[in-house]
């Protein structure tokens, strides 16, 4: 049974062509219908700039459902009423002319989602386009990221996108946010006295948030140069992060009661000046290395590369939120390419108790530390402190994790991607995962100093191998502290 | 290679052929040869009323080894090294004419243990004896429990043992303190500033301890209906619990400082007048039921029953520690024989959260629990809120464990039984894990306004069957203060 909240709707999706849209949008709009959360009535029409026969793009677009949907998921009675629900339409989307005849095609809507899998650029333009030919008012959009490179392009697209529709009916995506343990985070927050009454600076020591690769540029080296690792990276997802960590708690589950909180904290971050750039941030590029055991060149080789590139391919830095709630932490946070692992985690770790009355030599165990993993394998784990068995061993203690996998725990569930749930959300017309646009631009305004100041210095990025975590001065950042990056290995 | 802290001793078991030693102590001193920690030198002197020759009762001794050792532990080379340990001397422990013959049977001796496996009324004769031949000087005394039977029958025991020992060399054993999971109770709060930060009334709801046994009165009707559940349990066992669970933090390790602070929660204990009696503790007695779905007697259907005993063979009570942690956090404790499984748990109930902001019917789920297991499968679990995983569930809770089981982390260790680690301790000279005098005078102190109000009263305990969990009222006594027993099926 689908969730009364849960309404028809036609779905357009602009971009159909494109990689995020085949890989990631039909499959999860595919995993819905299978799970029956797909009203009966919902068309999706794909619009891509490409011409020929619709036939033709739609049988791409189910190439790529049974590429990318799990065997086990695909069945032919969803492929057959998912194939069903779908149309294509090729246009031109910077074209006003395009848009009455995808107003023909359409016809009368009820709701209208507008996906915009595009390049930012084009936004204002099916914006326009939309409003013109009487499309906007029924229509929620939906704001793939990029949104802009800095906070001046970032104000124009959402200067340009807000001309036509409101806030309250623009779902900005931040992928990160559809990922169960992120939401998770929020759960586990609110719903658990024992962390959120430990949750400030009088019991956590220091926040880490890691987001790191272990591909490199996979063909994408022209597009990647032109942003880094900080616009690519920092400035949504870790950010976001961040600002889910530490966030008051909201005062319910609206969207804007939870939005207005983490805009909070982006007021809040410290900025970071030009003299505390060398110590606070670390810019890395890395250089050939080895990944598992196999050779991969560098990031100034690979294919389409300018050798003389200084885009950083991993960032690390020492942020600080100066509120009464977090003065004194430090949040580290860091994110690269070509890392020894795939892994995204975050480690709240506890101040020491007070006062110790175990053996001294066992002074560094004592920290009790939340890590939350986000990938490999979602779950939450707990140190704790126990006591060491065994006859021959007194009062000695032993770090032992209290764990939960998801993966484990929903053992039979597929954990689902980040993107069905999102379409959902849009569909029911919940705007709790998507970023408001104060968001997008105090996170630019923040990241925007820092880009300034490294084209200010004009110094190259610090070379690391590939398969290591970065380059040493990143190890030096977080051990000048007295700590260290938990769990590199 | 044995710690330094094991040096040489004699051990003079008093009470040698009963049930207690030929069951768990030489059982546990093999155990203890077996993993390397007796001294080379180290004699062990069984003392038994029973006249003949030594080799016989030297015999029994090791039968019941064979019997009651796991096959895996038994090996000839330690059966060998440990049988040549021991030595049996027939005495009179009351006789003051055999302690001269125990003197020269021992003969010079730098470290004397004398275990009384004995009624601890003999205990005052034994230690006389001791003194008067000149082996008081360098002698641990260990007292095995019960001491009394109330205030004033302890502080006999206790002045006769004091007459000719100083408490510095007295150890009583309750050997629940010998458990590894509860010694585990001192690393888990105090190696955890987590836990540890929130405990008190300010995040703490309530606790609850229970210590439910299977088993019935196995024989021992006659000695048990003397004492009662309050006395055989509460006294020690689960006031021993309740001090490690609410003592302050001690500023060390040392025994006196632990010690202290137990005291400090026995004296903060709040008395239950006889008015309250009625509404803050119950006290029941098994009836015919069945246990595992094989049919059993009830108490006084027992062998030897006296079918007008008024004794309980369940409590269940509300205890209240009136200090500036506890203020207003009810401890509800119970015990008792012919329960549905054998379980020793304590269970820390935090707060609710101040504000709930999830779906109003998954309120009753929010509260995070701390179990502390101490059998079946020894180990913590920390009940976790988090989000359901699924797409068709929004924000909805979960309740979930957080799970450290001993047994699974020492997967190939066996779990020492209480009476090695106790037996060890004493050894080393450690009195951290025995009960001092007045530990012992003011938990009876407590029980004894109990005892005196049920024995104004003169009513009979409440009824319940075999395999339940007690009385409805000891249910009622929970649920009066809108709370309930944790995990009861």
């Amino acid at each position: 049974m689908i969730p009364q909240s849960i309404e028809a709707c036609t779905l357009a999706l602009f971009g159909a062509s494109g990689d995020l849209a085949l890989r990631k949008l039909f499959p999860a709009l595919y995993q819905l219908d299978q799970a029956g959360l797909l009203h009966a009535d919902t068309r999706i029409l794909a619009l891509g700039r490409e011409s020929g026969e619709p036939q033709q793009h739609l049988a791409v677009i189910d190439q790529h459902l049974r590429l990318h949907v799990a065997a086990d998921d695909l069945d032919d009675a969803t492929l057959q009423r998912f194939s069903a629900r779908l149309d294509y339409l090729s246009m031109d989307f910077l074209s006003a002319e395009a848009y009455p005849a995808l107003a023909d095609k359409l016809g009368r809507v009820e709701q209208l989602i507008a996906y915009f899998a595009t390049p930012a650029s084009v936004y204002g333009a099916i914006c326009s386009g939309l409003a013109h030919s009487g499309l906007a008012e029924r229509t929620r959009v939906v704001l793939e990221k990029p949104i802009g490179h800095d906070l001046a392009s970032s104000l124009a697209v959402n200067d340009a996108v807000a001309r036509y529709f409101p806030e309250s009916r623009i779902y900005r995506i931040d992928h990160y946010l559809g990922k169960e343990t992120v939401q998770n985070l929020i759960a586990l927050r609110f719903a658990n006295s024992l962390f959120e009454s430990q949750w400030n600076q009088h019991h956590i020591s220091h926040v880490e948030i890691t987001v790191a690769e272990q591909v490199g540029i996979e063909g994408r080296w022209g597009y990647f140069d032109q942003a880094g690792q900080l616009r690519d990276m920092i400035q949504n997802h870790l950010l976001q992060l961040l600002c889910l960590v530490a966030m008051d708690p909201p005062s319910d589950l609206s969207a804007d009661s939870i939005r207005d909180e983490k805009v909070k904290v982006l007021k809040a971050l410290a900025p970071i000046t030009a003299e505390q750039l060398g110590q606070q941030v670390v810019r890395g590029q890395y250089v050939a290395g080895s990944i598992k055991g196999k050779a991969v060149p560098g990031y100034l080789e690979e294919d389409n590369a300018n050798a003389q590139s200084h885009t950083e391919t991993f960032v690390a830095l020492r942020a600080e939120i100066r509120n009464w709630r977090w003065s004194g932490v430090p949040f580290y946070l860091r994110t690269g390419k070509r890392m020894p692992q795939k892994l995204s985690q975050i480690v709240i770790h506890f101040k020491e108790p007070p006062h110790y009355i175990f053996a001294p030599e066992q002074r560094p165990l004592i920290s009790n530390r939340l890590i939350i993993r986000l990938q490999p394998d979602e779950g939450i784990s707990l140190q704790v402190m126990t006591k060491e068995q065994g006859l021959d061993k007194g009062m000695q203690l032993r770090s032992g994790p209290l764990q939960l996998s998801f993966s484990d725990t929903y053992r039979s569930m597929r954990i689902p991607d980040a993107y069905e749930r999102l379409l959902l959300e849009v569909m029911k017309g919940n705007q709790n995962l998507f970023v408001r646009k104060d968001e997008i631009e105090y996170a630019w305004q923040w990241c925007d100093q820092l880009i300034a100041g490294w084209q200010r210095q004009g110094s190259a990025p610090k070379p690391y191998a590939a398969g290591t975590w970065g380059p040493a001065a990143s190890i030096a950042l977080i051990t000048r502290d007295g700590k260290d990056w938990y769990g590199d290995l």
